[in-house]
């Protein structure tokens, strides 16, 4: 068995999904809990993800192997601060985080006793539906999972990391935090924000009822992701700051070329334009 | 039978799901086929969708009882100039295009003989499939398609194509053109832009083979749309230009709006607006 004892902190989607699919395959012996709400957390017993649970975190990492924090970026800071000294000498500690540059300079910060031990991890799956109930063992199969660790992180701990996605079928790949926050930012965070903007956008409009009503089935895809968690965003704008408006930034001086050619009626750069795009698209997908 | 003889300028992914649809039910004879490309017009003849076709759209018009004009924008108004003088006086005439004061206007100029014949339409369908091989009997299932007649339209001619789409499972409403063109522009056109210019901005990226490794489900979904025809687009844009660019400012300003908020840090604010855009986008779908 990889796991004895597995303390999740944050029972929500991805730390549930994750917990089950290690009990689903028998790796994990006994799982502990750790979070705010106590409806969620009685639902995680309920459904049988949980063996138990705890409100206070240095309490829920007590004698855990393997620790996991999945809390939203803007608090784990202090999961850090409240495990460091509880944590055992024999725990590996990773996280969920869709940005790394900032969980590793909090991990810098706050986890200072067990820093060699910390691997930053960030599964690349998830759903604009939050919360344990969302929670399946199969979320992560034929998903990547990113780990950006750092040159102190000890070899088994990451071992052990990247044995349990793998084991919850996911495909484990190493790269530097900065590099990551650059990819995220254009593939996840980038697309979020448009998605968010353009509901808000027709949201203002005079006949948005009716707006709504007439969106066809390329609409709905394009703005599913408008339903994400906005704590959740909001974090990983701040976390990811610096990328995101980067990307942002290169967005729309793009999206200003292509107004400007339809302003201009410019033809070529239109079509220019789109099949450049087209054949982009159809070729990675 | 709804229809005697069915003739269909256009023999793409609408023209020949409405003609399948149509064969289908058994509410049409012959179905005359019209179009440049051979290969595709007798690929329309091996599926049974087309009995004939002609490259000549004045040929391929006379004697039928109604007529669909299912090419780009851009070609509507040479369609309309070649069709005037051999449509037959009991011709019904609608469209498909994306757009309705334009083709209204290329109708006022060239169609001059059938006006009040001419039903403008839109089906609210669609796939960034393209070409007859793309086309199903079931396309239009429960879409919507609007109709934006004029003053002047015949309630006959009215009548038969609302009848038509009916019976292709389509709810038919009646709108004025200015008003399509700005829900289009809003609920279609914008969204489409924003996910060409989207992918044109990842693949200028140094790690652009690797950024769309990294892609999620959110990012394809979004970025779907990018697959259409980029002749069609180019088309959009230029017939419904000013609904456009009314959007676009629209969207850039609230994209602004955002992009300040996260380089002020502006924990508040930036909440606010995807609490605001999750909250419209769950009530809605």
């Amino acid at each position: 068995m990889l796991i004895q004892r597995l303390s999740i902190i944050g029972v929500g989607l991805i730390g549930a999904s994750l917990a089950s699919s290690l009990r689903k395959a028998g790796e994990c012996n006994e799982v502990i809990g750790c979070g705010r709400g106590v409806e969620n957390l009685r639902q995680a017993i309920d459904l049988g993800i949980i063996d138990r649970y705890y409100h206070d975190p240095a309490e829920a990492v007590k004698d855990a192997d393997m620790v996991i924090i999945a809390v939203p970026l803007g608090s784990i800071a202090n999961i850090f601060k409240a495990i460091n000294k509880s944590l055992s000498p024999q725990a590996v500690i990773t996280d969920v985080g869709s940005a790394k540059i900032s969980v590793i300079a909090d991990a810098k910060q706050h986890l200072t006793q067990h820093l060699a031990d910390f691997v930053p991890g960030h599964p690349i799956a998830g759903s604009e539906k939050s919360g344990v109930t969302a929670a399946n063992p199969n979320l992560f199969e034929d998903k990547r999972v990113i780990l950006t660790t750092l040159p102190e992180t000890k070899s088994q701990a990451t071992e052990l990391v990247k044995s349990m996605w793998e084991i919850a079928g996911a495909k484990v790949v190493n790269m530097s935090a900065a590099h990551h926050d650059q990819v995220l930012a254009a593939t996840s965070h980038l697309p979020h924000l448009l998605a968010y903007s353009l509901v808000n956008t027709l949201a203002k409009m005079d006949s948005k009822t009716e707006i709504f009503q007439f969106a066809a089935g390329g609409f709905r895809d394009f703005t599913r992701i408008a339903s994400s968690d906005p704590r959740m965003w909001h974090d990983i704008c701040l976390s990811n700051q610096e990328a995101i408006l980067q990307m942002l930034d290169c967005f729309n001086s793009d999206l200003n070329k292509l107004i400007n050619a339809i302003k201009q009626k410019d033809s070529e750069q239109i079509e220019t334009i789109f099949s450049h795009a087209k054949s982009i698209r159809d070729e990675l997908f």
